[in-house]
């Protein structure tokens, strides 16, 4: 079927590419012309206005947005609600808030545009891998697009099946879900990826204690300061970590595809040398601890690993020097300069 | 080639059928005789005294040791101790703490009996999946039972090869690794389930969310104690969680072992009712967590996660009741009776 | 000077007859006519209706409201807004999110009214002891209120001066501050209050350590899914809680208002057993954490003493029962029922 | 009555000052003599060897010790242990691990000799302020030395009674307490000082949000890596620190010794750019966060705090750059470097 695509960074043009090789038609716009260019001459309709590209769909029209979260997406939500009729869909591919796709969805069902949140999980790795899809809005515009999605997604592949499953049915297995109404997709794909806030730490505090495995080894300065190592001789361990995350990989509890990426990693460089160490995070994480804190349900995992990522861009600079400014209030404690880094 | 097993529990009894498959000699025992009967009946050769199963492994003796870790494997170390002889190997399989292991390391080397500690992660899955293996101990004993590591480990099977593998070659993509001197398989083992509890804890934290999803069509009490929720229109979900976790499973960033697990579990009984929430701890992530303050390294995660399974054993009845104390002492506040449990 | 008050409620009432003995005229209303006999029959002028109220108020009016936070202040507010004339001054003494503070401060100055947050701490004790405010508005409603903020205050005291105050002024040693502009009051009243919950659990937990300090005297049962204290002989203190506390109170460095109120508490029942350790937040807790995600500043202290209290009320029970479930998946592990509970 | 004091640093020496003003006899003893010197110029006692200082004590000796703990502390228990006699009392007054106590007593009672071991807090501030003594040992000894605690301890002084305390009795309302065996003296200090970790962390986190309540004047980039604040309008305060440290300190429920120092440290340096905000731990806070563990106590608040400082020392390095390289394989994230800085 048709797809009309706007977006064509990374993970848009991937997203046409994999429609392409099966056999759909997308029909491609994208702010700078070249990007157009390139997915026209792998086979897409390029289109260089966005008028251009309304009149090259049929009716009704299916436009998928993959288009940076935030200003960018509410922008050519807007201009889209002008040129589009009622009975089109809109869809929002990218990391919206699940709230803005609430208040969107309201705005063009008054118009009769159908609005779908569809969190995309899957990366640069999706081409090949293909597309997990939560998605959220109206039945009639799921079911729709049903052989969209069902390209985009993985498939079962060879992935064991859960025992019981084949009672169940559901596209679920195939690697798509219509989770609810609208913002349900966004809200499960933004739960998606604060647990992956937290899986990522898990692995990374889990790597940092076995990269400390030979603390024992180190001569710590003893002061009245820092306490010092009671049992170095139980700190002796110099341990190769590529090779532990890929022993890991295979029959072990913690396998899993982050796992998998850590092993490459740490193939590719031992010392992580070219990473300084400031860890973005893109508003997901946030928001599920906000959703957790609205719901009045615990988070103490999720909100570690999120903040762990604000520490370490320094945003406990203020923080740190008010405790040493205490210690040095109440004890007297001068700032030891001379630790050991890691 | 021929090892002797004692412990014929779950995950010992399994070690010696993945053995025999692979056309290994396995002389069993256990305290208990009719489970040496039963491996006796599949292949191994049963032994019903610890004098008699000594006798029938040849020379240079190796035994696996599969019973639970502290005392029951202490003890059997020791009784074992006068037993060998040197240049006999002794295999710890359990889940030791890595210091027990340095100490008896020690004990038997003086004998010149060698000792390797073994952390093996696949619990009951191991049979079918392979277990990874992670070890400690001096490389010539490492070295003599590869044939064994090599049979009981999952082999590479159908998993991606990791890009550059090829080229460093060992045994960690056959999922076994020597790690280190004595200790360092249960270091790393020990860490490993660290990590697990930090896994496990953010899927269960992020599907939490995902369950009070529809906390906004609850009526709440609004009273001084309780803030209401400012915006019950965005929580209006009700998931379906087994089809989310299975969704997941392809494509998606969060796929793991665990999730696969998971979705088992939520497909059989999606409200989880046969579990009443009281999460055991067996002593690895206390030891992880002990570990990362030795070294000076944060673990907010992992503890986190440690602290919540503690917690959800009621450890925290005490604490509690002090939060309400004070709260009654400041303000009054008398403690709700009747806000809405999950 | 005079001051309406409306909400008698435990604080409001305290509030009146704090400024009655600083001989200020109070004209006071609520909802249930009671309380302004009450306090009418201490000296303060009674009114019935809010009409009758906002007559007896000298022009220009100032009114402190203090009554429950959410739509019981919201609703006060807009009712309040059809009564009042520019330059009457309205102050929301309770605990409203300051985001609410902005909005109605604009609503509000469209009309010439001044509008003031002023986060009150102080609770029950705030009669004798005075009430610590933080006053966010325009600095000309802010400065003709100040007999009345002074008389509310605590005032210097006894307390030891900080060295180098004398030379900067301002009030801030008599315990009331202007913050900013509108919703500063409330934005700093929030922040208190969430290191409350942090100063709270720090308490909490430490003595809940000390509480279990004997732990090493019970015999725990040992099994596969139970680690074993390595060390009973270190955990064999029964100490007295109530002594502990009462101890820290002189030349410690835990001391505190809220570790005063904890040796009260610990003396009148040193079991809490009239506690069921259900906590509740009122929403303060809640909106801290969530500024901090906002500005991107980590809080893992403040946040995991806010989770806590979402764990005494159950509300991971969900959580832990997924824990259990992959847990058995796993490993075939079966909850223990018979752990020792505190 | 006369006590031998060993270690004449800061605390060492305002004890024996203490002493001397209330009229005991003080023999001190250091390592290097100047300090020695100084003190029996004020009016104590001097000896200038180890074995000088034995002979100028009466018998039963009385000899507090005032050394690092660690290795210090055991070095001269050790040297002392040679040269007391059956009766003698050895207190350790520094901060020992209260494992070491146990053992320490145990060998010092096989020579009659008693061992108290002495958690003093107080800081810099004792002098004038007293020493709060949490005291562990045999009651003979503790009830010997009651007239050098009393001196020591704040006593009663300007604190409000706890209602019901008249009725109750015992030390601990003069700032000194028999806790219990040996340890347990300074297990009690421990958990104060774990506790101290927490108090200062919710004021350190507290007051970072504070200090970033501006961040919506600053314009940020906004990119897919980083996400955009929703409303900016909501943080734009630029708030007086060292004022509302101050406002704090009467009246509210936050009210501390540690924030009386946190608001003299603000005045004294509102940016605290003296410090770099490389916290130390000196032990407690670990050991603590290890007993928990050991009880099975959940301690989150107490070990996000002692994490923080590791955090501070740049101990989270490596995993600061795992999360940015496993970003970088799923999504090829590139890392940011011109996030703001606080």
């Amino acid at each position: 079927m048709q797809l009309g695509v706007i977006g064509l960074g990374r993970m848009g043009a991937n997203i046409v590419r994999r429609l392409l090789r099966n056999k759909h038609e997308c029909v491609v716009f994208n702010r700078t012309p070249d990007k157009v260019k390139q997915l026209a001459s792998e086979g897409a309709i390029g289109a260089y206005t966005l008028d251009d590209f309304v009149q090259k769909l049929h009716k009704p029209r299916a436009i998928w947005l993959m288009v940076p979260a935030g200003d960018p997406t509410e922008q050519m939500v807007k201009e889209l609600a002008e040129k589009l009729d009622s009975g089109d869909i809109l869809i929002d591919g990218g990391n919206s808030y699940y709230i803005d796709d609430i208040r969107r969805a309201n705005d063009l069902a008054s118009k009769g545009i159908h609005y779908l949140d569809v969190g995309t999980s899957g990366g640069v790795w999706g081409l090949e891998r293909g597309y997990c899809m939560m998605i959220g809005g109206p039945q009639v515009a799921v079911q729709y697009l049903d052989p969209i999605f069902k390209s985009l997604a993985p498939g079962r592949g060879e992935i064991p099946r859960t025992p019981g499953r084949e009672k169940v049915g559901g596209t679920a297995e195939e690697g798509y879900l219509h989770c609810g109404s609208n913002g349900g997709g966004h809200f499960v794909k933004m739960v998606h990826n604060g647990i992956e806030y937290g899986l990522m730490a898990a692995y990374a505090e889990g790597l940092n204690i076995l990269h400390h495995a030979n603390v024992g080894k180190q001569s710590r300065a003893t002061n009245a300061e820092t306490t010092p190592l009671r049992n170095p001789e139980h700190y002796q361990y110099d341990l190769n970590l590529p090779d532990i995350a890929e022993v890991w990989r295979r029959g072990s509890v913690v396998a899993s595809w982050l796992l998998d990426l850590t092993a490459i990693a740490l193939l590719q460089q031992p010392d992580l040398a070219d990473f300084a160490g400031r860890v973005s995070d893109s508003g997901e994480g946030r928001w599920t601890v906000t959703a957790a804190i609205d719901e009045g349900t615990p988070a103490p995992v999720l909100s570690a690993a999120l903040y762990q990522r604000f520490s370490s861009r320094g945003e406990d600079d203020f923080a740190d020097k008010l405790l040493s400014a205490m210690r040095f209030q109440f004890g007297g404690h001068v700032e030891q300069h001379t630790e050991t880094k890691s």
